[in-house]
């Protein structure tokens, strides 16, 4: 099952409402399973590099098929290694809020990027969008964090 | 004067009604005039890579304040040169059909990009969608191209 | 509206006249609003890789729309997102004192960089300068960047 | 013998004027021996990437040492190669018209590049500024060019 450009279209919408109903000049991306975009769109106001920056958090959500706030652990735990991950994708895996992946009925259909405002109202608005338009918001711990830390500790 | 988001949809939207017209999956990108992305899209049934494709297009259009076919002569009489453009900037500058620098009133205020037809139906769309909404479609030549030529062939 | 090369030279004459005042040798860097060189100057004295640094903090205060000094925050609560932010420009994208975004009537027309004094005395200069010239300095909190500390501190 | 700034400032407005008076807006780049920026500088009009391709042009003037058009036969004979050059310094190392290197009493003392005008326009003005200012602008024929062809050959 793809996610198809309709059903993008309708996340980046309620996600720029969501972005207008806070005050924030929301940037947002769409990537599809593969983290390749289907939309990205920059509100008038939003800072030129934003569009980069929700492409790279919806790029990670999706490849990673974790939020990228779940991945803080483990960058932080093993920020060397973080960075590396890096240079195997095409845009930076980046350990921040307002990156979400796009999921239903267990399967990864892709990720959603938000830039633009706090990292808690980026966040927010991702987890509220994509709840309310029925996309599944339960992921398993990322054990490998855990792991990598102690790893780094032994 | 920048362009808006909401032109930015006007020129998307034009251009995916110009490729569904003759049957083929576009992918779209708008970027203002620094070169930065305004609005993104790709169209069910495009080709992952699409989307970067049609941003390059747009970028080189904006940032080389010319459409990108008229790069072609460029391109062709120092090939070595101009692949080197590609890294003084944040996306390739490519020698193509299919990206077109948006001009009203004098002023460059970004550049559109598609991707997904044939090069001459990339090429149509542009033409057609900027013209019909009143933008600008003349662009001096591009004069160095010509005598890069003949200094190469001297 | 855009900022002109007879600008970048009063703007830069009048750092340059500033680092001379102190006894620095500075280097000096004026770019437009989407980050390219309108103007880069460096003092006899002043060190070979300050032209770099000058343009990278020009080019920051410019498409991040604040002075560089406001990105201290944001850097310090994510520094590995932030570095990540420089793989998505043309410069890096620094949180440092010495860079000052150029705004007039409340239009963002590009940013001035300053290398070669202290930390204090590159930004001491960017703000005499620009406010001399009239110039606005006043530009709204970098919200993102305490709550992006928070998150990660909670 | 050190370039200074008031020299690369006589060299560069003289250039200014060269591109003015045949109706050229150029970026003009003058850079030390060892390839750093002393002057960038872009003229009202000039495309956004002019100024990089002048810093790139004077770069390779400076750092081999030869105008960057006697490049041209080593760039044509081993292609592949010549591109790997522009790895291994801070800007590419380009084979085109427009980049001199400024040498006086024999010592390689910098590198001029323009960028703008037709490739024998920014040669000329090159050639002139640097002539009438009193650099020499005969260099030693690139005996490397030839035997790269002939290695090639072989």
């Amino acid at each position: 099952m793809k996610l198809t450009l309709a059903e993008a279209e309708q996340i980046v919408d309620a996600a720029m409402k969501g972005g207008q109903s806070i005050g924030k000049a929301f940037s947002i991306a769409v990537v599809d399973a593969g983290g390749f975009p289907l939309l990205v769109k920059r509100s008038d106001g939003a800072r030129p590099l934003t569009p980069s920056i929700a492409l790279a958090k919806a790029y990670t959500a999706a490849v990673m098929e974790r939020p990228t706030r779940m991945l803080h652990d483990w960058a932080n735990s093993n920020p060397g290694f973080f960075a590396q991950l890096s240079t195997m994708g095409t845009h930076p895996i980046v350990a921040t809020e307002g990156g979400v992946t796009i999921k239903r009925d267990g399967e990864i259909l892709g990720g959603l990027g938000i830039s633009g405002g706090t990292a808690a109202e980026d966040q927010q608005v991702c987890d509220e969008v994509l709840g309310a338009l029925g996309y599944q918001l339960e992921f398993p711990a990322w054990a490998g964090a855990k792991q990598a830390g102690e790893a780094n500790r032994g």
